[in-house]
């Protein structure tokens, strides 16, 4: 049983039926009825004008939203475990020309606006040094914490006092709304949010993620470069029927929500002393020997050893309840 | 009735299987068990080692196999009205870190060993020049012509001559085979080809083409930049499993007999007269008064304004053969 | 004797006496007096407010100009032998980070405003296609041709209209200045020149050339890209003395009128038959046999061939007037 | 009086004299005599064969020696505190097409092979991340401490077994090496070092740079890099003559001894307590209260603060000995 990742998860039934759908002629590239639809669903659900781009990876997203955000001579500042410094292989500097991240430290990958503020205050501010020209959180992070809408506007704030464009990856941004219960504006825009990396495929979408401005001024040459870096398909209406689906019927938060309710229960069955971090969104980072490890590995459960005495389970959108508890009994049995 | 392009055709029965059969867990990325497969399948189809990776779009498979082949400080020798001069919105610079496309002529936008071999000659191989480093051309070209595998072997023997890497834009090159009725071997690696950007979106797919390396050693460095560029997705299987679903009893050389047939019936209709070009692939230009094209368009026809007193049909995997039959007498009866 | 090019002459007595003059101790890279008072001087001779920045060659020049005005995902249009497309190893490609270069034809490297308006025509501007963000003449162009002052007004009209910042190599503005005898104003902002290379090192500087904006707004970015791309050199002020030494007392007309009136002596000479081009700065293609060349080099006159049957004569700021008067005797008894 | 810097100071007036001799026609680029003679001087000082070019900053010879060492996909590590990653505009990024500084920590600014071996234990060679390519060091560190030759072979060790290119940021190279009175070869290619920027223009140059490859092989792409990054001067002469005259009668190493018994001087006279690190080269760091900053400064010296309560002085070439007693005595007397 598969408690590995949640970016290899099967699609979900309205992913598949709204392919089925959509399998029928229409214009190319971003010109198609589905397409069209992206910029007025997503400012519903945000309840602001959103310009909304699908493209078919995290790291696109990301790093598109990015380039938006920093010119080459700038720098962006993140967590030192943020996903695009750990894991896109250097795709922010392939981007956006060699622009530099900068990286802040903070408990289970959360960066603080003092962190923020001691970064900017460190720059002098001429030409040879790299000024900061974005900030990018991620949403839940990558220790599976949440930022609440106030943690997020606090951080909105000093972003603006100095001048940062303010992008979330949100790869689990439903996670994490599933987890806040705040709207999806008060976790973006009204904090002060300019680009969201708003994931799916971790969530029940085959390879369509969502990346959405605030301000749509941001977005301007993001079209462009999308298609300069081979990011406009062809049959974009297969992605954007994708994000479409999920958006109608809020399955995007059903999803999150099972994931993160899987989560729970392990992490209540764990307990707090083994227990590195709060479990709020869908990934657990539990402390465990080598042989309790081993143990849960021999009755089947799959997982990734994070760190000497520590492995991380990952729950998904589709995660068969059944399986959770009998882990869950597993792990409290330790 | 569509003859506008054929990069907007539904995905072909079956693909969209192939996807039902792969909503299943396996690894993510490309550690999948139809990932692993590719491989040796197109290695069968090719007659030799290939090394293939999927990719969402041609531009991606286009750009990353230039990369391979040329370093930024290099030029890359195409036709002027290539697909990566003209309508990849200059992501070969991109992919490149600013490699330069220097621009042969030739009718029907085929280039000639002659052509490479000026283009060669012209410039110095000093440190204030650009120097040749690969020779990319489209098969079927951007105006529906074909290369043979003698044509193909003449050029692969200039770039040989002048160490340029050999990359074929085989958007179209099912339909090149499916015309020429020459081997895939034939018209690749026996030929000098050293990268093939083989198309399937175009030819019945959803979101995946096939590059291919038939020198494992220079494709060492594509997997780390399909990742950096955002091209690696997350579920790679859905993408392997489309291209193994076309290869499984030829799917994509049928597809594109289907598209060439109906090209065919047309230009049969149109007569030699009205055509620019031979029509070889599953592209016509025709020529034809703007009140003739109005006359057409009239009867519910939707093509392309191609130039003044010319216009571009392009038909499609799944072309109703009724329809093309109507149209075909509607031209015959201009 | 040499006429093979003007780039390797001596730097001038005054550029001699002004390096000299600066080695006293200063603060370094910008902020000594020599280059405070750069701005002034030329805002003085332009008859405008100009921001100047020192640069050790006319590549740094042209290149930071261009990536001022044209953004990686946009086309400069230039003539086909322009030096940024032919000679400068693809810098444009590595300073803009992958803007293209769309090559223009005109008789003596000169472009027409109707060959602009055309290449801006052909382009659809959609996401597909590069579009032109900059014109880059050079004046005097690659064949020692001039553009007088209202020819680059209509130049400067059509980009305007095209929404195009223009751009001027003048490796050899000083030639052409010389030549048309107009003032630098009509040769640059007056006519809409945005970004000019105002090149010394061929006309007796030592390694220091001029980067000049005429509108302060475009110039923002560029101090920044200066020192990202190397070319901010720590004491500064030798390279910004030898530019004033040049303005004062119009050393740099001086100097170009004395190579002008050499190459106006050597054309004379040859007769209009022979001239390929008219001769306006200081170089002369002469149309001449094998036999002849070598007869001229054989009494110590060493050019460069151009091509079959044409030799290309350069003279310079500190060209021997007895050498040339026998050279051109030489040419008239061939 | 100065103790700004030592990137300001004049030309020595060998240099003078050089330039002045090298006032004469010869070829352009780095086809004159005074550039090819470089290779053989910078052979015969280093023992070994070298490939040897100029260029006219620092920063130019650091990009160009890493990119040669590192690909867009690599990572360069290097100390937190290096000039390369706070100094340098981020022009790592800009050569190197977007790799990645990977930074280290270290006392004084230097970086030991048990770091170099935790920063590549740290990384998962798989796609995802981003492997370390090169390792450049700074000697004499930003700190004014010195590498010895035997700590260097241990770097060079560690940078072996884990395929890194060596770079040395040598802006004080002399400085390092009047310092531990080892040879240039022991400081370098006997350490396992491939790539050295060696600082001329700290030391008494004007504006020329040496960058040294000890393996021709990794120099063989550099001659086109530095032409496409605008760094091959016309007149290349006058940058090869300030060289060759400072390597003739060891004047690189007379000035830098005299630069290193100044700051010697002044240590002294400081006295350990106020040393914030050892002084081995030509920079102090000195604890000292903002009053006795002041008073320092109320006496005519001019210096930077560093950090609250900390100075740094920077000694030159031509440091006048009075003046560093008198201000020897000042800080004794404080």
């Amino acid at each position: 049983m598969r408690f590995f990742s949640d970016n290899a998860a099967p699609a979900c039934p309205a992913v598949m039926a709204a392919l089925a759908d959509a399998n029928r002629l229409d214009t190319a590239y971003d010109g198609d009825a589905w397409s069209k639809r992206l910029d007025g669903a997503f400012s519903d659900l945000f309840e602001h004008e959103v310009r909304a781009l699908w493209v078919p990876t995290g790291t696109a997203a990301n790093c598109l939203g990015l380039a938006a955000l920093c010119p080459p001579t700038g720098a962006i500042l993140c967590h030192e475990q943020a996903h695009i410094e750990q894991d896109e292989a250097g795709a922010p500097g392939f981007f956006t020309h060699g622009a530099k991240l900068t990286l802040l430290s903070g408990a289970g990958a959360k960066i603080s606006p003092e962190a923020v503020e001691q970064a900017c205050a460190r720059v002098r501010y001429d030409v040879h040094q790299v000024p900061p020209a974005a900030l990018s959180i991620t949403n839940a992070t990558e220790y599976g914490l949440v930022y609440r809408g106030a943690e997020l506007a606090a951080l909105g704030e000093v972003a603006s006092a100095r001048n940062l464009g303010f992008h979330v990856d949100g790869a689990r941004f439903a996670n994490a709304a599933a987890f806040t219960r705040e709207s999806p504006a008060d976790l973006t825009w009204r904090a002060g949010v300019d680009v969201l990396s708003f994931g799916f495929v971790k969530n029940g979408g085959m390879n369509a993620e969502a990346l959405l401005f605030f301000d749509p001024e941001r977005a301007e040459a993001v079209p462009r470069l999308r298609k300069r870096s081979g990011h406009l398909l062809s049959k974009g209406r297969f992605l954007a029927a994708q994000l479409l689906a999920m958006l109608d019927g809020e399955i995007w938060l059903a999803n999150a929500r099972a994931a993160n309710a899987a989560a729970r229960a392990l992490a209540d069955a764990a307990g707090a002393a083994r227990l590195v971090f709060p479990v709020e969104a869908n990934e657990l980072f539990v402390r465990m020997t080598a042989d309790e490890a081993a143990s849960l590995r021999g009755q089947g459960y799959d997982f990734y050893d994070w760190a000497p005495g520590e492995v991380r389970l990952v729950t998904s959108w589709d995660q068969d309840m059944g399986a959770v508890e009998r882990l869950a009994a597993a792990i409290a049995a330790l």
